[in-house]
């Protein structure tokens, strides 16, 4: 589909607005200036601005543009965060698409950060980030808009459930209570499992959030962190260390919402937060998931 | 994680509410009856609830448990409609969480119907069906619950560009004038590709939504269904239907939304309904992509 | 495509042979008889043969109709195993493709069994099973063919690693030297993870192979099968049976050929047998894996 | 699991060997060097190595510090080319599994080239790259080493059926006989759907295979390349051309092997080469596939 032609401002046969279209899946390396110098990220984008009743067809191909500039863009001067450019294409989007009063871009993308084992090894960790835009339009004045941004990672951790622990615990000391004061002191035996925890913050536009900051407090929630190289001492290290850490998925998500009221105290009432955490359960086929979508305002409640 | 034990009712360190908490990807097979007999689909379900900020765990085996139950109940005396399934599951679940305020179930199949090609011959299709179901309590009175049920489909049907086939026509008029009647009468090329279309609706509890009707106005609503086997003649009438109906991803999401309006046209004004449509752009990398969420109410006005 | 028209037998221009052509991920439900009654399995099957240097295209409406038929027949007559409905395909797309010396069918569907958890409460578990054909057409006598057989299946377990548990032992040994005897006697602490191991036996023209069997040697030689549905009592017996039974994905692999080789003593020398342990590691973002692909034969060395 | 403890080496239950055993999935920026300039790529990468019947488990982190040691070296001095990465990579794991006779390295990752719509507008197009290392340890000499290396790629394109578009022509000028000679002038209307086509190849030690002439001989033998951004002229252009040039997946693979055999006329008859084509088929819900594995010295017989 594209932008010159009149089939997408023919007659509408059916009178109904479109609530999103666009494409997805556009991928794109982009060159972001981070701390540790400047990366470049393989981006998967999703770009959508809305329709009103009486317009046919999107012009598809403007979507792709706006895309297509600010990754020229960012060659030359690399971006301040993913969601810096998701809120500026939101407003070229807006520009671009004169008949449309929202617009809307979802970005993700690999991501890496030098980290540390538990006995100081360094080595390259991968994460998931995503940015997002939406811009709206005031209907009063069409020249106005309003344009939210938001910020968001996901980790890979480790999470040992709480439960398993307690019963297996007492099971344990009923076979053989002479070792009680050991089973007290030792952590004992529990499933554990891969987790998947994902944090998505909205960004007030005269604030900053750093997405290194928000996968530090994902990193600290789960009940270890997990590592790309482990030799024999450092493996000891990160089981111990998870197995002193039991949590269920509601603790994982409330230990950063805490966490994030805290760092962000300054943001307002009105910014979105939302935090999902996934356990692929070792001793299940299924897996356990919690999920908390709210506003700073709520949580101060 | 477990239901009889203390842990999840010890004390809660971080007083939040959690939004939805339970699990994903439980599989099951399930008995619905069909105009067409019984019939056992390959279920794949999420079961939550919400959890209290003063409750540390929900006790996700009483989740696993009521899709144990249901699914058993569906081999002596299969269920008439997964949203049907969803809802019962949803009641069940507030019964069990009694400090739950919010249940929610989901539920998805592969799903097959005898379909003719236009030539009549018969063969098995395949679609994707979903039901959802959402459970509220009433908190004036703890043994009140409402709840709501959704039945949906997923359709995967040829989609023809109706703009690119203008631009191609208009060119080839203007290498061969001496054709342009031919151009006028004949279908000309495009780019057409796979595209997947999905309807969602809320289902009155005093009514009933037939997923097969659903499959119907889905791929009546798409340039041509697509046939798993197609003989020469078959083949030739697909290709030909399509390019006679070219359609926007906006087009197939009106056209489904027009024949809801008219098929379901004693649905209340606050009944949801939501369509999206995605084509596999056989031109580009990226999709082309589509959605109106709204209400019966909204699309009447 | 089709098969009526000529353009399949047109000349080639680049006369290269083709090892493989068909159709992939055609959906289908078929009616299979098991030990427990007649189970319908929402199958999806590729279908290919291979094409001759002269033949231009191969006529992929007849592995959709193969497929179709057999459907079909399962119907009325539901199949013993999908190995012999994957082997008579193979046998009839020779027929139908006079060109061929080679077809090949591979279905895999979800599988669901009755097990136990170790109190004793029942559940429907997941699997996914395959099976595969192979048709060779001998070239002295076109209508002579070998066809060769498979079936395996892959169930989700739990698997414990017994490196970390022998490091953080002697750890915890250095740190609390007076609780050595119950470090002794009771299992540690270690990382654990959902397993996915997988098992694809070829069946002698002479025999036939239960997956059931298969699907059972599979769970024996995990650290301990997983479940749906676990109460506290059963959680705790999971874990400390998993913990009792750490293994590396090396120990799962060789403990399956093992039970194979005992199981299937009779099983020629030139049966072929593979197996592939994957462990989602708790600690790491990467998975483990370790395979043996073989026969019989070599085992047996 | 890791290396410095004896668990790996204690005795074997079972004495079989494994064929490959590793990690997979281990994300890993790499910078590699490119005509155009020094590249990020951020590589998805399994890394095996087999493991004799007399050894109990393979060191596996060894393999995660191979890979993070050649990705820090990449870092100063960027690789020409994944392959020689991956070759490099199977010879340090021979190195450091001193039981092991075999290794292998597997890269994949996005890739972006600028390529030109057919009116010239540049844009970054996305593929995927691939490379592959062996590494065979010689039984006589241990220190004796032979590496093979591999590299290839996927790209997505247009693909529009003949057989279609003949049958669909025929029955036109059924219909109209008045128009046969803009019938037989103009490209009648077929199915046409997004193609995903793979090219790998082996590397011989003394030569050099560049991924962008792989893609290149990928693009040309799609019935077109398909582009991000297509304003409404270029949009007519890539579907004129695609129509002008219909071709069964079975015409893709040969015409790629075709231009393969020619522009490396002086790769060893031993080189292995393997083409694989997948059309997404629009008029189905299933997908075509043609797929030639073999090697050079067959394709010149």
């Amino acid at each position: 589909m594209d932008d010159s032609t009149d089939v997408q401002s023919q007659m509408v046969k059916h009178r109904f607005k479109i609530t999103r279209v666009g494409v997805t899946g556009v991928k794109k390396p982009i060159v972001v200036h981070r701390p540790s110098g400047d990366r470049t990220l393989n981006a998967t984008i999703d770009v959508f601005v809305d329709l009103p009743s009486n317009q046919k067809g999107s012009h598809m191909s403007r979507n792709v543009e706006v895309t297509g500039e600010v990754v020229d863009e960012s060659v030359r001067e690399p971006v301040k965060g993913l969601e810096n450019l998701a809120a500026h294409m939101c407003d070229m989007l807006l520009e671009r698409h004169e008949y449309a009063s929202y617009s809307e871009v979802d970005i993700r993308a690999d991501y890496f950060l030098e980290k540390e084992s538990p006995k100081g090894k360094k080595s390259l960790e991968s994460y998931k980030i995503r940015a997002k835009g939406e811009g709206y339009r005031k209907n009063e004045d069409v020249a106005k808009k309003a344009i939210k941004k938001f910020i968001g990672a996901t980790v890979i951790g480790i999470n040992t459930c709480p439960c398993a622990m307690e019963t297996v615990k007492n099971e344990y000391k009923r076979i053989y209570p002479e070792f009680s004061e050991a089973l007290e002191k030792i952590p004992t035996i529990t499933h554990n499992q891969r987790n998947k925890t994902t944090l998505m913050m909205e960004v007030p536009n005269d604030k900053e959030v750093e997405v290194n900051d928000l996968i530090s407090i994902l990193e600290s929630s789960v009940s270890s962190p997990t590592h790309e190289i482990l030799k024999r001492e450092d493996e000891a290290k990160v089981v111990m260390q998870a197995h002193e850490n039991p949590k269920f998925v509601e603790d994982i998500v409330r230990d950063i919402l805490s966490k994030c009221l805290k760092d962000y105290d300054d943001h307002p009432d009105s910014a979105h937060i939302e935090v999902k955490s996934k356990s692929e359960e070792s001793i299940h086929k299924h897996d356990a998931f919690a999920e908390r979508v709210t506003t700073f305002g709520e949580l101060r409640e």
